[in-house]
C-alpha cells in the first residue's frame, strides 16, 4: 500500500497536478534554523542515558510570502542534534524555498525520499519532524484556528501525568517531588525505575503506590534497562501495585521480545520514544508488542506522522500516549478520541517559552490560540545558541 | 539477550575492566574526518532515486599513539552525507580519542549508546560505519595481515556481480553495457527494473537472458518502484528468465510485504542496502523476508555489523551478498562461508582508489595487502573537499 501510494504521489507531482494551484496559495520563502544547547538546571539519571547535563535544541521558523511565520522543533538529551541539524541546512531546506507551504503532505513525501538512502530514520527523523512541525503551526495560525481543531478538534482537556528522571532519588526526595506534583495539579504520574537490584525498584514503586494511594494513575519507565526475561519478572513482581503502563523494557530493535513481555509478563507495555517513523510503529502495534504507543512529535516525523500513529493506534483498538514536547503534543492529543495521557516534561526548555502549560484537574489544557501557541523567548536562547 | 549483554557491557564499561588493558595497547591519537563530493562522469537514473549526478563521500583517519593509520568511509548518492558528518565531528571524534584502538567491539557500542536517542539508524549508521571500517583496517595493518584473514579467512576467491545503472537505457546501450561486461570478466550481471509498464521491464530482461544464454546469473533490481502486489506480479512475469534474484521490490519499512513476495512471487528476493542495524536484518530474515541479505559496509554499522548480519544470515542457512564498497566488502565476503555475490560497483570512486578491484574468471580477489589495502588519492580528493 505504502509504495502504491509513493508512487502514485510521485506521479501526481510529475504531471505537475499541484502546480495550478500555487498562483494563489502561499509559497516558502524562507526556513531558518538554529542550534542551541539548554543546560539543565540539575543532571538528571536514568537507567540507559547515564548523566544529562543538558539539552539541545533545533528550532526551524519558516516563512510565506506574506510574512506570516510558523516554528517548530526538535530536541535531545544531549547528543547527536548536530546530524539533524546538518541535513536541515544541506539538504532540507534548498527543497523547501519556492514551494507550496499548506501541501505538508506533498514536502513531507519530498523531503523523505530526497535524502531517503542516508536518511530514513535517525537524524532525518528528527529534521523532518522539526520542519513539519513548522508547517503545521504556520497553516493553522494562517487559518486563524489552534492547531487541535485544525487537526479535526476532539476534546481540549487531555489527561496528562508528570514523567520524573528520579532514578537515584531517595524514597524521601520521590515522594517529595510527587508532592510538589500534586500540588501542581497533576492526577497521574510516572517514574524511573531499573536499578541494578529488582529488589530496589520494588521498593519504591510499593512506597509510591502506598503514598498515592489505590485508584491513582502510576507508571514506571525502565529506559530499555532491562533484557526480556528481567522484564517479565519486574512486570510480575509490580503486579501488587497495578501500573498503568510499564514504558520501554528493552531495546527498541527487539520487536518480538516487547510482543512476549506484553504476552507473559501480565503488564500494559509503552514505547515509542526510540521509533522513527509510521512503519516502526506499525511493526510494534501489528505484533502486540506495545500497548500504549508512545511517539514523540519531535523524532517520529512530526504532526504529519505523529497523527497517522494515532489514527493507526485508534484501527487497533490501542490508546496513544505520547513522549516530550508536551506544549505541542497537548493539541495531537487533544484531536485524537484514543488520546490516553499526555507526557508533561518540559527538559528545561519551559524557561524559553513564554506560555505555562495549562493544567487543571489532571488535565492539560490545550489552548486557543492560533497555531500551537509557543512562543520562544529568542532573546533568551541567543546566548545558548551554537551556530 | 541483547538487553543482557548491552547491560552486562555497560557494566563492564563502569568497573574499568578494561583499563588495565591500556599500558600496552595502542590509544587513538587522533581521528580526522574530511566531506567530498565526487561528479559522476555521466548522470544515472533508477526507479526511485532519480538523477544522481554525483557522489557525497565522507572519509575518516584514525591514527593511534604510533602513528600507524586506519582508513574508513562512507557515501551516498548525492543527499544527507552532511548528517553523518556533523555526527563525527560534534559527537563521535571526542568520546574516541584516548581509547584503546584496539577495543573495536567496546567502542561500537560507546558510540552507539552515546548518540542512541539521536542515533539508531539513520546518520548514525552512516557515521558508524566509516569510523569501525577505519578501526579494522588499523588493526589488520598492525597485525600485518588483510582484513580477509584477520576476519576468519575463507576463500579470497569470491563471486562477484557487474551492477548495472540503467534503467532507461535502450536494450541496445544495455547489450553493449552487458558486452563490456564480458570483457571484464564478469560471470553475472544485474540490470535496472521498475520501468511505469511491466511490459518494457519483461522486453528487457528477455533480451538479457536471450543475450546471456541459459545458465548466466542475472539479477534485477526495482530500487523500491513497486507495491506489493505489483512485485508479485513482476516476479511472475519474469518466471520464464530464471532470476538469481529480484532485488528491493518495494519500500524497505514493509517487512510482511516483503515475505509475501518471498512467498507469492516464487523468486529470491535481496534486499539490505537500506537496512541500517543488525536488527533490521534479523527483522526480515526470521520473518522469512528476504532471501539474499544484501548489507552495505558504509552504512549497516561498519564491518562489525556487516559480520554479524553474515553469520546470522548463515545461521538461518542464506547466502549473503552486499551493496556498495567493494573494496572493502570483497575481504568481508572472502571471510564469510555463505558468500554469494560480491556487487562491483565504485559509484565513481575508483577514479580516486590507486588500486583497481581485480576480477578473474567472474570473481573478484581479495588482496593480500595489510587491512583492507584501499589507497585514496587524497591529492586529487582535495579538489572536491566540502569541508
Amino acid at each position: 500500500m505504502s509504495g502504491y501510494l509513493a508512487r502514485a504521489r510521485r506521479d501526481l507531482l510529475d504531471s505537475g497536478a499541484c502546480h495550478f494551484l500555487r498562483a494563489w496559495t502561499m509559497k516558502i520563502a524562507s526556513l531558518q534554523s538554529d542550534f542551541y544547547r539548554i543546560p539543565l538546571p540539575v543532571t538528571l539519571t536514568d537507567s540507559r542515558h547515564g548523566e544529562m547535563k543538558g539539552f539541545e535544541l533545533v528550532t526551524v521558523r519558516v516563512r510565506d510570502a506574506d510574512g506570516a511565520e510558523g516554528v517548530g522543533y526538535t530536541f535531545t538529551p544531549g547528543t547527536g542534534a548536530a546530524g539533524a541539524y546538518a541535513l536541515i541546512k544541506s539538504d532540507l531546506t534548498g527543497i523547501l524555498i519556492g514551494q507550496d507551504a499548506d501541501c505538508i503532505e506533498q514536502l513531507w513525501q519530498k523531503m523523505w525520499w530526497h535524502v531517503h538512502y542516508a536518511g530514513r530514520g535517525g537524524s532525518m527523523s528528527f529534521a523532518i519532524s522539526a520542519i513539519d512541525m513548522s508547517l503545521w503551526d504556520l497553516k493553522a495560525r494562517r487559518a486563524k484556528t489552534p492547531l487541535w481543531k485544525l487537526l479535526g478538534g476532539h476534546d481540549p482537556k487531555v489527561p496528562c501525568y508528570a514523567g520524573g528522571i528520579d532514578l537515584y532519588f531517595s524514597i524521601d526526595q520521590l515522594l517529595r517531588q510527587t508532592d510538589d506534583n500534586l500540588k501542581k495539579g497533576f492526577r497521574a504520574i510516572k517514574m524511573k525505575v531499573g536499578r541494578k537490584k529488582l529488589s530496589e525498584d520494588v521498593e519504591r514503586v510499593r512506597a509510591m503506590r502506598q503514598h498515592l494511594g489505590e485508584d491513582f494513575a502510576l507508571m514506571v519507565d525502565a529506559n530499555m534497562g532491562w533484557t526480556v526475561d528481567q522484564a517479565i519478572a519486574a512486570a510480575r513482581a509490580f503486579a501488587p501495585f497495578n501500573l498503568t503502563w510499564i514504558e520501554e523494557p528493552t531495546i527498541p530493535d527487539d520487536v518480538a521480545g516487547h510482543a512476549r513481555i506484553v504476552q507473559q509478563g501480565g503488564a500494559p507495555i509503552a514505547a515509542g520514544e526510540n521509533l522513527h517513523s509510521l512503519w516502526e510503529f506499525k511493526q510494534y502495534i501489528a505484533s502486540g508488542a506495545v500497548t500504549y504507543p508512545e511517539p514523540d512529535v519531535t523524532n517520529c516525523g512530526g504532526i504529519t506522522s505523529f497523527m497517522k500513529i494515532a489514527h493507526l493506534a485508534e484501527s487497533f483498538n490501542l490508546p496513544v500516549t505520547s513522549h516530550g514536547a508536551h506544549d505541542v503534543t497537548v493539541h495531537l492529543l487533544a484531536a485524537a478520541p484514543n488520546r490516553a495521557y499526555l507526557e508533561a516534561h518540559g527538559f528545561g526548555l519551559e524557561r524559553y517559552i513564554s506560555q505555562a502549560l495549562r493544567i487543571e484537574e489532571g488535565c492539560a489544557i490545550a489552548p486557543n490560540d492560533p497555531g500551537h501557541g509557543i512562543v520562544f523567548d529568542w532573546n533568551a536562547l541567543s546566548a545558548l545558541i551554537v551556530k
